[in-house]
């Protein structure tokens, strides 16, 4: 009889000890919880973290650091070259009325971007919604012109990433789109659904073959400015200079650290989220976040003493911004590893909602569903089909599960590769829940598989 | 046959246009609402509005005027008498320790409290946990000392209002406690679960018979150092001045404004807010943001054009925070009225997830449920029995369903009856999300009735 009992313990798909164990992560996280003063140091000592640069090697030895002193089984790097762009001085830009005026605008060069060199740019501008538009203006409209990007991110899309996968293509491939018809630069309305002075950064990718343009993100309060301009005053010209460029490679790091396994140590479930961020703000949620939650659910289980049956593994990917290098590297070091499951945080530190399931497997995505009796009353009542994230997404042709932490989408593209993304901006609450969310279910990940 | 279909369209639970219906409310919410920019008027041009104040009186005409240029069908005033109480002069308060040093203390006087008189008082502290603690003590350790309450919000309350409910019987009736066993004044930690400087003050209820002592609350931060003076000083003393008082009573209004019901208008659905706030910080969550959701919420019918078949009307309800009186009122007034159901947003302007219902009739908590397939791709799924709301609670009794609108809870604390309760901690998104979601109910319950 007790070997049946112990049986039926070690293999059916929750044990009533599990709501026991995650009261216990939550009250952890939530009365004696690091996250908070961790993101802190985070954001104020260490700041923004470009790929490539001093500081994301200062946040490499502090997260590094940081799992040491937490007491996991084994803590390392992982080599990863990088990208290494830099923005160089500030940026200028200004709109030049036919009166002889002219009036500051607020930009920050896109990265990646090449710069315009020391005499700048300066042009007419033609407003464009999409780059169908673009299409079929075609190059007797467009050649010599700087092309002015303004299709806002619609807010009618109730969850915003959609309002932000909806828009981000003039800003990923609008410079190279423009350049095909002879554009000498662009300007795209900033990725946020705030209506505010700063402009919002963030990745553009040259298309091969094409020239490479300069590019910057203008505001959404001056984008409205330069519209009416450009409606209204029809030879208005735009000078830019941008000193930003394209330094070649650089050496850095993923940073690793974890709980070995007790029954099945070669099975690995990884929380992870990216280390780099833009170089404006101080990446508090994009992904300071994510990172130091990573951090947090493994203290949480050495913090209440629980011992994974499988091995959890967090993760400090490198260069999600700009190359995704770290997620590359990442899967090349450890392929030969059995991964059953990858947990990232990326979305920003606010109120846990769910987790979104990216798997072939429908019966991965209905175990976990069927965990959600043990999840929801912590919020966590969202389990759904959805994408895992950036850095994990390489796992997933080894038939790993990608998981995506899903917290309250509202104010994160208010924040995103902006100034204002720093410590101030994210709650200490919310990102306490987060952190014991994703423990949460590492916790039942590492008991039953999947 | 015709006569069949018209009869199954007005009788069925929903129709397929009710979708397209809450499309268009959130759609014009989002892209063309007015909420935000009423409430910065709210906040930044009349500020915070105790009730008997100048400003109440203004936040009555400026909400009586949104109404009218709104086109609501009418709009009127119902006198409400109102306490009278005013802080008077900063407050001071300060700690003297045992070698002579003094330290300041950041505070409020609890709302409704007596003042000190013009000399202060001073005494001795001691500190205790809960009310039944001060009990224990008795007369002898109590008779003559300063009272301090110090049992902090418990964070390990998922849903903050519990963790609020919890812990408010010391700021609620803490004073009358412990001027049973001949306290002389009581300092109150703040209800927050934040970690900082600010005072929250809060309504405090003398109870009858027993002497009426000076009441403050006190910062979490200030808390915590005057805890461990009281533990490491014996002899600790507290000077308090504040210059509080209750002047009498003043005449004050709830404002409404009403859309008829095309099929039965003597069937009425009230959705509203408080008018009146503390007097700190601007009144923006607590409660300017329910107020402007309200009549935002019949805005939003008349711009999307769609007629209820039931009154719809919303409600400024006066004196919520020290009194209930305009509650009270609105009751007395409408007593021969049929009223259907009742929503109150009193909990924030944060992201929506659901409606709390309160009612004895399981039919009616059973039909607002079968809504959920509708209002759930707007985040509102969490439809639930619970509180419906201070305002409204007096409807109760007539039969009215009462319904709290019910936002995410994780950062209202912070703000709530503090100087941090401003315009700036409202995100412009949540805020329309939050009208568009009370808009969408009222149109169910203005086309079904319960």
């Amino acid at each position: 009889m007790w070997v049946c009992l112990c049986l039926a313990a070690t293999t059916s798909a929750q044990s009533p000890n599990d709501s026991v164990v995650i009261k216990r992560l939550f009250t952890e996280a939530l009365n004696k919880g690091k996250a908070y003063e961790d993101l802190r140091f985070m954001c104020k000592n260490i700041g923004h973290r470009l790929s490539g640069s001093v500081a994301a090697q200062k946040a490499v030895e502090y997260t590094q650091k940081l799992m040491r002193d937490y007491g996991f089984d084994s803590v390392y790097l992982q080599y990863v070259q990088v990208p290494h762009w830099v923005r160089g001085e500030k940026e200028e830009a200004k709109a030049f009325l036919s009166n002889g005026k002219s009036v500051p605008l607020r930009v920050l060069a896109l990265g990646n971007s090449v710069g315009t060199g020391g005499n700048g740019v300066k042009a007419e501008v033609i407003e464009v919604k999409s780059i169908k538009e673009l299409d079929s203006l075609g190059q007797q409209a467009i050649k010599g012109k700087i092309v002015f990007f303004n299709r806002p991110m619609n807010p009618t899309f109730i969850t915003t990433f959609e309002a932000y996968g909806d828009a981000v293509d003039q800003r990923s491939i609008g410079a190279s789109s423009a350049a095909k018809y002879g554009a000498v630069a662009v300007i795209v309305r900033s990725m946020t659904l705030a209506r505010d002075t700063f402009p919002h950064t963030g990745a553009l990718r040259y298309l091969d073959s094409l020239p490479q343009i300069p590019a910057v993100a203008i505001s959404t309060n001056d984008a409205d400015v330069l519209s009416i301009f450009v409606k209204k005053d029809k030879g208005v010209q735009v000078y830019l200079k941008t000193n930003c460029a394209m330094l070649g490679e650089a050496p850095s790091f993923n940073v690793v650290g974890e709980i070995k396994g007790t029954k099945f140590p070669q099975e690995i479930i990884v929380v992870g989220g990216h280390l780099d961020s833009w170089d404006v703000g101080e990446g508090a949620h994009d992904d300071g976040a994510g990172c130091i939650q990573s951090i947090e659910a493994l203290r949480l289980f050495k913090a209440c003493g629980l011992k994974p049956q499988r091995t959890i593994r967090c993760v400090m990917f490198m260069n999600e911004e700009n190359g995704l290098r770290g997620g590359k590297a990442y899967d090349e070091e450890t392929a030969t590893q059995k991964h059953i499951a990858a947990i990232e945080s990326d979305r920003g530190g606010f109120t846990p909602r769910g987790f979104a399931i990216e798997t072939e497997q429908v019966a991965h995505l209905e175990k976990i569903k069927s965990w959600t009796n043990l999840l929801a009353p912590y919020g966590l009542d969202k389990i759904l089909p959805g994408g895992g994230g950036a850095d994990i997404s390489y796992l997933k042709k080894r038939g790993c599960t990608l998981i995506g932490f899903v917290p309250d989408s509202q104010r994160y593209f208010d924040y995103h590769h902006a100034h204002t993304d720093v410590f101030e901006a994210v709650n200490r609450r919310e990102l306490e829940l987060g952190a014991a969310s994703m423990a949460s279910l590492l916790w039942l990940l590492s008991q039953y598989g999947l």
